[in-house]
């Protein structure tokens, strides 16, 4: 019997890979991509290993939900070591539970690896640290997308709470939706939004902005985004205004230096 | 000028470190240590390194917060890489972010990494997605400890929201005033809770509860411990009930054959 390992890769900077998921990224038979799943992550599993390209990208040729479930069951059947990589964390919307329930039910040998959740680390790589004391207390994940492409507005009451961090996930083409919702709820158009797009890559880029501006703004941002609601957006100016605040990674050099050996 | 590296070393589990984590710890003259950094994480330090315990442990010698900062300034004058090694993601309640503003308006090169959140990993591992489709669309992390050891209670009435997660740090010893202040707010003694201990570490321990039992169990459990509310906490009987769906770790196996020769 073989196994899946759901892996978390991280929102794109190969060096946010964990060891765990690197480890195992050696040694699988079968990888599993996703579409976000970065070109320098791709390149460090193996030629031995064969990858199948399933993520939901327009235009693509992908498979649906259901035939990525069967598809990691059949190849599991088969002995072989399967590798479902997926962008941040699995379990922070990634369907990896939904994945890993139906493996189990069927007696599949499942495990998940962790990962550095987008939510996150696209904040921290744009300079703003989602609970410093001062600016916020709490803090919410959310997505702006439900089931069936609907949008969900379930969260914006989050943004009337004082010190409180929204981080909203697919919501770059909502933009207009979630300002005419915010609106109706009173929230203050002067709120600061901060607008990461491809957090943590190369061609990261970060609009910082206001509730009144974000549809505008948005239009300029590249997917995919995270977008910060919250007092901790002003951050970016003390945390980012240092040359040598160096965020960028310095990752192949690394990655040559101290891991391509194992490859 | 030498430079400061803010390094989110992850819940616990040495594999859960990031390749830029690890790298950097291979490279450090001087670490400062967390009293939640792992022994084994310890473990992997050179022995060139001078490693300092600054954590803020009951019973052990450790700094001020303003003696921490002051300790990092001066050895970064002194033209050496100082690694300051934090539990989890250094800005996701780790005070990562003010010491980073610290040491750059002294003029101090600072590089934040992001890691693994505890927050996120504990839940993971204890079989529990925070946002599994069906049982939740949004999630917050919050503390139940606020400057000056206070109580922090504004995040109660996120218990209210349906199909909402509640991940809450440094609640454990907060279980009788959380109980107290959820049901003034009206929130079901039914509500389900998990108790996770030693979140991703060889003695990691979960309770499944509910609120109505939370202080009892509490008393059981041991610190550092994150408490989880919402429904995905029954998740836990589908994705851990299987005898092989090990999620934990095989960190030692993993690290000896495929990292240990770069230290």
């Amino acid at each position: 019997m073989g196994k899946v390992y759901i892996v978390g890769c991280g929102p794109g900077d190969p060096e946010l890979l964990t060891l765990k998921a690197f480890r195992i990224i050696q040694n699988l038979d079968v990888a599993l991509i996703d579409h976000l799943i970065s070109e320098e992550i791709i390149q460090l599993i193996p030629k031995k290993t064969k990858i199948i390209y399933v993520g939901k990208q327009k235009g693509k040729i992908t498979l649906k939900q259901e035939e990525i479930n069967k598809l990691m069951y059949e190849l599991a059947k088969q002995e072989l070591l399967v590798g479902r990589l997926k962008s941040g964390d699995p379990y922070i919307f990634g369907r990896g539970a939904e994945e890993a329930i139906y493996l189990l039910e069927r007696g599949i040998d499942v495990e998940v690896i962790s990962g550095v959740s987008s939510a996150l680390a696209a904040p921290l790589y744009a300079g703003i640290a989602p609970t410093c004391r001062g600016y916020a207390t709490n803090l919410s994940i959310v997505s702006a997308h439900l089931r069936g492409n609907k949008f969900n507005k379930d969260w914006i009451p989050l943004l009337k709470i004082p010190n409180h961090t929204t981080i909203v996930l697919m919501g770059l083409s909502r933009a207009k939706e979630i300002k005419e919702e915010a609106l109706k709820h009173d929230i203050p158009t002067n709120m600061p939004v901060a607008i990461i797009s491809n957090a943590t890559r190369e061609n990261q880029k970060t609009f910082i902005t206001t509730l009144e501006e974000l549809p505008e703004i948005a239009k300029k941002a590249e997917k995919p985004a995270i977008l910060v609601f919250g007092n901790v957006v002003k951050l970016n100016k003390y945390l980012l205004k240092k040359k040598n605040y160096e965020l960028k990674s310095n990752s192949k050099i690394g990655l040559n230096k101290n891991y391509i050996k194992n490859v």
